[in-house]
């Protein structure tokens, strides 16, 4: 099994009153680690997807643990891996380090959908055999 | 036990180029309706917390399901309920429908903390008697 | 000339660390102030240009003044007027206050355009005759 | 004068029904090119103001002219200048490019600000020298 790590700054813009990341920004952070991982580990760049195939990756369901507050400045280490790869469905984990201290999990389901149909796609082809690579069992 | 509805509107800027809400976006959704509830169902404004006693609600962790697709100009019913309230945690539930069709649950585990410690803090006094009237078991 | 005034509460997501709120967030409260203006007052929702006629109003340019800062749970008043009406192009001025005290202002010019062929539209028919109604000199 | 470039992917989050930059989202890359300007060329990051002297540079206004459409996957070049230094105020020229291609061009105003007192403070010592090499003539 492949892994894939991208770093994230958390910028004052992530950040709430309380000088911590905002919740719904930490997932902006979750996506673009995800765009980082199709771009770089499987050289398939999202543009790919949604602007000339259609096809976008919406999350059907996530599930997050935060381990410790992260803050304006910090670093964050984004490891990316494929839980399980079902037909049309991805399982993927995330997990947020800053100087190796763990500051989040993230467990997301995406589906690859037809934007036009709205209908899911099976994954197929070569973003297939690219994502096999990067399957394996993510830490609990 | 009561309950609490608030209603949000589906705006541009929370959609994709999918045409859906971005999911990070939807929690923003979330937070304005758990705001609401904070302002309207318990009297007990967030901007009481935050700006006055220097307390915040961060989130420690959460789960979702994402039932429909929700797009722009969709009018979003969100109902919000208490599912457990610990000494300084609360869990939260949020089931968000469109003319009666299920869209999503999130289920949300927040901490009161204090703002200048950045320790946990008991939910006590008249806060927790008023949170205590929308404490019940939520639909799973 | 009509007027047009809406309401947007400053929520926690939309403030930074120093508890204002962060300036780019402004402009979702600006954005949802101008889908409210089309719902309510041209009764012409941005779901219908945007799903149905494929039609977005993009911002080629805008100019801010920020007159005093504004903080979590503040009510903006929020008026719109059309300052300039061009062939596919309107000038649009939304003047912010809280409880009278002058807050921002904010003027943007936007373009009608085709989401197929990204080419400006000229707003015509009844669009163009109900955008009339609100047409008049902003204060400067 | 020195220059400083930063580079920002768009990502899907930033990208709405369009299929272009939202224009809000455009304002959090700003504001991350003007962060990394802080960091990279003045050596100064923002989590040492916000953080450790409790300093913010919240803007008093803004222009923008947007040249062309940005859209998912473009890499986009951001210049950070600084067109004028008062006392507390800096005057801030951000010209975004795509592959030589003119996108946007952004002026803010920032003042120094006391999170505490609220008051404008001075920009001062070690930082205001360090500005001093980036101050020069924007392009018009």
């Amino acid at each position: 099994m492949n892994a894939f790590r991208t770093s994230h700054r958390v910028h004052f813009g992530h950040c709430d009153p309380a000088g911590f990341i905002f919740y719904p920004r930490y997932f902006d952070i979750v996506h673009e680690a995800e765009e980082d991982w199709f771009r770089h580990a499987l050289d398939w760049p999202f543009s790919r997807s949604v602007r000339e195939l259609k096809l976008a990756f919406p999350v059907v369901s996530l599930a997050t643990e935060y381990h410790a507050p992260s803050r304006l400045g910090d670093l964050l280490d984004i490891d990316v891996r494929v839980a399980q790869l079902g037909g049309s469905s991805m399982h993927l984990a995330f997990d947020v380090s800053c100087e190796g201290e763990a500051r989040a999990s993230v467990r997301l389901v995406v589906v690859q959908m037809d934007m036009t149909t709205e209908r899911p796609v099976r994954i197929d082809g070569e973003l297939r055999a690219r994502i096999e690579r990067f399957r394996g069992a993510a830490p609990s």
